[in-house]
């Protein structure tokens, strides 16, 4: 896959046309997910201000810190034949941006632009009440392009390709650091540009859904869980749980692993498009409170995924929006016992025509190591 | 160094006060480094808010999700007697961070606060003007302990340690992209715990300063811009620049190189209290616009350092502040002549009573490897 089926030229002004619709002047995109969505650019986030302006009506363009003209000129941002401004050192970007843009009543803020720069804006645009990009942009990102599940479905092989050598670095005696440094590498050796997070949650760490890795030593019949993920050279992201035992694990965490697989099974068949996201989110949470969990799955079922980790659509409770065709997400039911061990089982699901599509798929039972 | 030197407990009470001082009625300060400057806790940036709420008076407290509560109660948060308001998945954390501060007129943001959080903090707390925490942080942040100097020393002699290997990575025939995945294997080796940047900027690209590393396969008799960087365990950062040459460099940038050196030596001997940032950046700029190459040093001399790469006071024209001792920052004039070649000269100067301390001490004469 290239840029261009990643990050289409023509995405420029279908985005304009989704701001224009929103009523919204325009958007300001600075370093993160939006900015990369819109233009394929991975600026750096740095103090200096890099935005492309996108007006609903008109030419954008793309204001950089002359320092970054070069990088902004060779990113795929030069795709789109908007013109660079670039600005020097004692210069004010954000009164540069406001000329440009002129009278505007509302405009949209990159969804992670910091603080720093939109009370900028704010002083630089008085008049303009400030929303998030993401009421334009989420619609547009939520629904994948064939090339972009293209782009899930490698990094969902990629993350594969490491929970197959997890039974190599899992062993009784070594320490949750020393296996996450062995997974750490072998992410990035099967093609992630980054590491993006490293779970190894050995015994009663595994209660803790985001526990990190620790120097604790994992022991023979210890359930361990572990849910890693990356992000590959072209921007899409990696998300996979699976849990490992040790030698035989013990007796009550064989009783719920079985629920908990049957729990995620049903939450993966409920996707299909027009279905709600929390209804997929009951289906895995149903058959754990029959089984008597329920006090023990205790986050929402999933989060979408893209060119971000956690991105639209949530699988959660509240969140009655239906599912279409191009959203992907993961569904990652877990139960958790303090002070003794946990489980979880994620992998990323795409929703088509005909139901969801796994693009993970490695072994779902408990993996004896 | 432990956390109780760098992020010492009687901060909080010191930011209270700073706080009151500036009539803010309160810092919300979400994952980034102005949490962790007065916390001591590294918190992932996520969707889920995490947000130390620091009322001018009163009780503060550490609103978190609830899946990251054993995060932050193993983090050096924990030293600080708060209390850890946890909420649920359901749970709306910007109404229960309104409910517990209460009415307020204005409140501090973090700088580096995405602005889906604070666009939400607008609309849950409708009276309170928005200003940027930075405005009652900056001045504690910028006056760097003797724990924090320490640790900066530290990270010094980390990134020395790694320029000190660069003559074995860098050698005709090899790709920019090579010998920079050796440099970031050292950082690591050298004690990082991440690696920030890496520029390896071979003949024509040492003229854009912010090159980064490309396939460009390195050529005998090229000068070799070096700027690498990265961040301790402890949450300080190094960053230094050397310029190397692969054999002997053509002759007009033997020309420049001996100018830029002593730029960079009389901007690092103007640094002691009292003098103003801009006038150290004048030090450096004067020499070099004396010998003529004034307008190929297309930047400004210097930033600050510390938990951050780049943050305050930034050593540039226009910036009449005062140095104080424990300020920290770089300084790293440059020559750039484009389409031929660059150089730069970067060391972490700290202001100390008696003048300027370079914490960086590998050779500043052009390394022929």
């Amino acid at each position: 896959m290239t840029s261009s089926d990643l990050y289409p030229v023509s995405r420029l002004a279908a985005v304009q046309e989704a701001t224009a619709k929103a009523g919204l002047d325009a958007l300001l995109l600075t370093p993160g997910p939006d900015l990369r969505y819109v233009s394929g650019y991975d600026a750096k986030p740095l103090e200096r201000l890099t935005c492309l302006v996108v007006p609903a009506s008109g030419e954008p363009c793309m204001v950089v810190p002359r320092l970054e003209l070069p990088a902004a000129e060779a990113s795929p941002a030069s795709r789109l034949g908007l013109e660079f401004v670039a600005w020097d050192e004692t210069d004010d970007p954000y009164a540069l941006v406001a000329a440009r843009l002129g009278r505007v009543a509302k405009v949209g803020l990159a969804d992670r632009m910091w603080a720093m720069s939109s009370l900028r804006f704010r002083d630089a645009l008085p008049g303009a009440e400030q929303v998030l990009a993401g009421s334009v942009l989420r619609e547009l990102r939520m629904r994948k392009s064939p090339a972009e599940v293209a782009a899930l479905r490698e990094a969902g092989e990629a993350i594969d390709a490491v929970h197959r050598r997890v039974p190599e670095f899992l062993r009784a005696g070594r320490t949750e650091r020393e296996v996450g440094r062995d997974i750490a590498e072998a992410i990035l050796a099967a093609g992630h540009a980054t590491v993006d997070f490293v779970i190894v949650a050995s015994g009663p760490n595994g209660a803790s859904p985001h526990h990190d890795v620790s120097d604790r030593v994992i022991q023979a019949g210890e359930p361990v869980v572990v849910d890693i993920g990356g992000q590959l050279h072209n921007g899409y992201c990696s998300d996979s749980t699976r849990t490992y035992s040790v030698g035989e694990p013990p007796a009550d965490f064989a009783a719920y692993y079985e629920v908990l697989r049957r729990a995620q099974e049903a939450a993966c068949a409920a996707v299909r498009p027009g279905v709600s996201c929390e209804s997929v989110d009951a289906a895995a949470r149903d058959v754990i409170a029959e089984a008597g969990y329920g006090g023990y799955f205790i986050h929402r079922t999933g989060h979408g995924i893209g060119i971000e980790t956690h991105e639209e659509p949530y699988i959660v409770a509240g969140n009655g929006e239906p599912l279409e065709p191009g959203h992907a997400f993961s569904v990652e039911p877990g139960i958790y016992l303090p002070g003794r061990h946990g489980a979880r089982i994620e992998d990323i699901v795409v929703c088509t025509e005909n139901g969801g599509e796994r693009l993970n798929d490695t072994p779902r039972e408990l993996v004896i190591v």
